[in-house]
């Protein structure tokens, strides 16, 4: 049986996915201390302020031993042993060229959708990064066939997420819904194509940081 | 001891209150049944799906008799009981009169914020509208004063919840999360004071129609 193709982000209460663009972040490395890097940075680590303490997170991007072991830690893990491959957008790549841990935390193919002309990049533990150059629905094929009995995530970022959101790609997809305001920065479903989209609650969970809620999306 | 001030508002999973302006709504009756009307219309309905068949909704707004008894309607009447005042905007004043049945269905007194210099509007039933022109400050502390020990509920629409918000004066408020996107419209949390609000987690209750979420308002 195919795997379901979803999509996981924590987003703020009034629907950011991130403070802004995210240029700042991957400002280089002179511009770290700069103000506005500084903020982008607080407020990214107050919308993913759940996933932090979190062991199989620690444990899988090399941040250290130990951690919160509860429910988020649960769903953390499981959404990482359903994935048998991701897709994501060429920004979101370009930031993780530079942030990932040399073993990259995936441990499974990647498929990129870039322009970009380039061979795979091989990382160690398991992470092999794919260029696919002709389009969101070849690269999710690809992600299709490497994942086997699987689910494709879709990695990130927004503007990805939506546009196979609005291709009717997706079949479910879980929100942390974190308790911040952001009041500007990048909106997860700006731009969807509400005419077309229905969604369908599957499960809510809120645990002491964060709630977790699951749809299934539908076509109207 | 004081009662809270509170908001209570249903919202789609990408942040909007309304399908857009009120103004569509509150059109002439010859222009019921245009179609811009009626697709706001048809919006409205989707954002407020769970709220319709509780059978304390339904006692209250005179739309008839029975209708379901689960939690979510434990939800409207624990709502309902516990405002002892409401505050609202004038257009949503504006829209309530000409919609609410002949016994509003406050039974409480209701300040309008709203330069119009009017004597109090007296409903059968205990609704009694007083029209306040000095600002959402003095509307409040007349509130406050009306409800005695029970709370006071900024009924809204969303540009009057937002000001209280941004003036710290809510002490908590619950969402209805509907599983429902709108793409565009009133959001709630459009220019919302950032720097200045934090939120902390009181209560997240998932039923079958949607995910009620309380919060706690605190100043950064």
């Amino acid at each position: 049986m195919a795997g379901k193709v979803f999509f996981s982000v924590s987003m703020s209460l009034d629907g950011f996915i991130a403070p802004e663009s995210m240029e700042g972040f991957i400002a280089p490395e002179e511009r770290r201390d700069a103000p506005d890097v500084q903020r982008w940075m607080a407020q990214w680590m107050e919308l993913q302020q759940w996933i932090f303490p979190q062991r199989f997170f620690r444990e899988n991007l090399k941040l250290g031993e130990g951690g919160e072991e509860g429910r988020d830690n649960e769903i953390v893990r499981e959404t990482f042993e359903r994935t048998g491959a991701s897709v994501m957008g060429k920004r979101m790549f370009d930031l993780g060229e530079k942030a990932w841990p040399e073993e990259a935390p995936f441990h499974t193919p990647v498929f990129v959708v870039t322009h970009e002309k380039r061979d795979p990049w091989e990382r160690p533990g398991g992470t092999t990064c794919h260029f696919v150059n002709d389009g969101i629905e070849t690269a999710l094929d690809q992600a299709r066939g490497a994942a086997g009995d699987r689910d494709v995530r879709i990695a990130g970022g927004g503007a990805t997420i939506l546009k196979y959101v609005n291709a009717g790609l997706i079949d479910e997809f879980t929100i942390a819904l974190s308790p911040v305001l952001f009041g500007s920065g990048i909106r997860l479903f700006e731009g969807v194509d509400a005419g077309r989209v229905a969604l369908e609650p599957v499960r809510a969970e809120p645990t002491q940081r964060v709630t977790h809620l699951t749809y299934a999306v539908r076509e109207r």
